[in-house]
């Protein structure tokens, strides 16, 4: 049987800012990444999402990123790895106080923005933050981009890991994504887009931005909620995918 | 049998900025209170010191505080007891990222500043605080000034709570502190302080500013390693308690 | 003649987080209260709203509050005279450059939130303030609640003031607006509102929660941008002010 | 008749944290590099050292950096030019309220850090920097690493540059600084590093690491003020120069 999570950032508002329709793209989703207050989120959001996600029996994950809340955590910083292993704990930790409170677990971390691409590349970047989560959990799944080297890491340090896949982007026929600065770096046709991640899960493959097939493990998909549309289209994926036979379930029923 | 915790306010320094002889004050007290980041402290900070405590045999306390680096967390903030007990658990949360991965525990949570002051008198906000400590961990000590709200909270709670005393402080003859403004707020005689704190712990009383014996309980005295006097002061109020016959141990190992 | 002022806030974004229909608000507006990065706001943000304030002839103001990004500068926080006065001066500069660099000036300063709210009230605090204003620009004129501190601390220091008037909040007898948290304090009715400015500004008088007349000087309205209604209200006062031969123009064009 | 600039870091604390022997090393300099608040620094700071540097008769120069105090602005962020330019714009305006609350003008910008070093080399940060000086004041002079991006940068857009030199760093046989993860980075011997800048000063040659003399401009010379050993350093430099007939003295007075 196919399985695959959905999984969406929430919990990024902070104080009086609001982003994301979280109330709406929460009921399509089965994995929720929760901003951790450095790049976007704070405690009062934190609180709140973990009630929300525990409604809606949506799995909870951390979403740690750089401390840069003006770039929102999307803007390359030289941090050492002796840095973000600290950084990650400390988010890490700070959902678990929120999880704990409420009789919930945090299922996953997936790391967040200019934090998630360095990780991909990076080896001692995505080892120190497959440490600093051991560390704190070994129970937690590490989720990043599929085949790249956080992957590799969360196995090295026996974590349970988790490929994430992206409906709307090229690929590279490394397994890389198309930058976005490249021309058809996203896909803007829901269908296509659609049918893609379709074929990702149930055949393992994708077509990449040179027409070449290349093999991708989609355990995961990542999806927006920023607006009615993105909402829409998260909906519409889900029912798709059903209907494909493919069950949309957490990461954590599937990946053991 | 007497006996008495000794705890210090470590971790203060933050990224380049250094505060604190941690290294020396850590010899001759039992319980430290580690800042979380938010009035002081960094995540780097915060690991070293836990594994500093751990190497001492000295028990870790998280010490949160108002998000107001520039003002070290010491002016008082109109926050919501809402807020304030997200803030509690956030910072909770993050420190104890970092004990769980030493196998340590979080013996206690001693607010810090301008937090600690409002929650003695503030019945919202103490119960706020309390409130947030015992969502995320019921076995955790509650450390405040003693006989005031943030004690009355904890026990409403169910927690166990530590009534701290400060052996360079006057205190009113209703218990609370003398505000530094006034004249004979703060002790500089070492001898006299030294000599308070002895009293306090084996009859229970201490003389206030305006010469009445009052009643306080004395479970933690407050000491400080800001500077070589400070901790040449904690290493003789340490010996002189000793010599006194009054066991210098960790609050977890007398209060049940 | 009758001439009164429309203000607004603006160039509260931050970053990644939008807030406020700048562009629409701006149109009926005759001076731009601009955030300064500390409560709201960030270089970006002053840049493009000052240039969107020149090219609609709209006249600029800083808008400095405190250091709570999180509270939105709303939360009362125990600063002491010499703090405000320094942190004044900052964002007062930060925007002069934006101004400098486009050839405008700053036409007036104008707190934001809990600055606002305590320089009302507290006289050290609005001695400070407009001191700070002194000592970088005495040009700039100086907005705050009508008749209040901050309006009698910058006629202190020879500055020009403005006395602020809200269309849609109660006020007590004292000419204090009545707290939020009562009823009535707010006025939803916008004929209503707008047939008090009116009054204001041609008799100088408005009817007091407890159903008494006071006298009230109305130099300059607050509207605000928040969503489409607001602009609507807006739109619809400029025009109401207008037919009633009321000339909405920017202070400087009436305060000498 | 040779003429040097010394110039160092200043106003480097920030609220409670002290960093920097500025009462010391600001005896011996001519320009003071005052932090904006946004990697160290903050208004308290900042008004306190324009007053000192008055005093002393010191020239006082702008040192923005990015906003990352928890890594005092030394870590490389992935900005783009027009961020770097709104960034640049903000904190010497900042700066300028203070100067000109003292009747003091802004003599200079130096970047810091991270900023300084990617300045140095890429072209479109250099430029985006200069263009921000150069809105907000025609005037100012732009001083930057010998010989680099930053000094093109500041003659394209008009501005007056000044060359910058490090006493104790060893220099490629390109101009630029040896990297401090190589060996023989830093020059500990103080005679050394004295008759080295001497040299620069009155030759404009250094010997660069692989023994090759290279051409360089001196019209600066960066001093630090971290400990005393550093203040005495400081002191013999200018001493040296003295004696050696060169004229220690602002850059404003020799750069027109």
């Amino acid at each position: 049987m196919y399985r695959v999570d959905l999984n969406s950032d929430l919990a990024e508002s902070f104080g009086n800012y609001k982003i994301g329709l979280d109330e709406e793209v929460i009921k399509y989703v089965t994995s929720a990444n929760i901003a951790c207050g450095w790049h976007a989120g704070d405690p009062l959001v934190m609180e709140k999402t973990v009630q929300m996600a525990k409604n809606q029996g949506v799995r909870i994950g951390a979403h740690p990123g750089y401390l840069d809340l003006m770039g929102f955590g999307r803007r390359n910083m030289a941090v050492t790895p002796q840095e973000v292993k600290a950084y990650i704990k400390y988010q890490v930790g700070a959902l678990m106080a929120f999880t704990k409170a409420k009789g919930e677990k945090i299922q996953h971390v997936k790391p967040h923005g200019a934090m998630y691409n360095m990780a991909a590349k990076d080896k001692d970047l995505a080892m120190a933050i497959a440490e600093g989560i051991y560390e704190v959990d070994q129970d937690i799944i590490l989720m990043g981009l599929a085949n790249s080297e956080i992957i590799k890491a969360g196995k090295t340090f026996g974590l349970k890991v988790c490929n994430e896949v992206f409906a709307d982007r090229a690929y590279n026929s490394d397994g890389t994504l198309v930058s976005r600065k490249l021309e058809g770096a996203v896909i803007h046709d829901a269908d296509l887009a659609i049918s893609r991640v379709v074929r990702m899960v149930k055949e393992g493959k994708v077509t990449a931005i040179n027409g070449e097939d290349i093999e991708i493990k989609a355990q995961s998909i990542c999806v927006h909620g920023d607006n009615p549309e993105a909402v829409e289209f998260v909906r519409k994926i889900r029912l798709k995918l059903e209907e494909e036979g493919i069950q949309v379930t957490a990461i954590s029923n599937f990946i053991l």
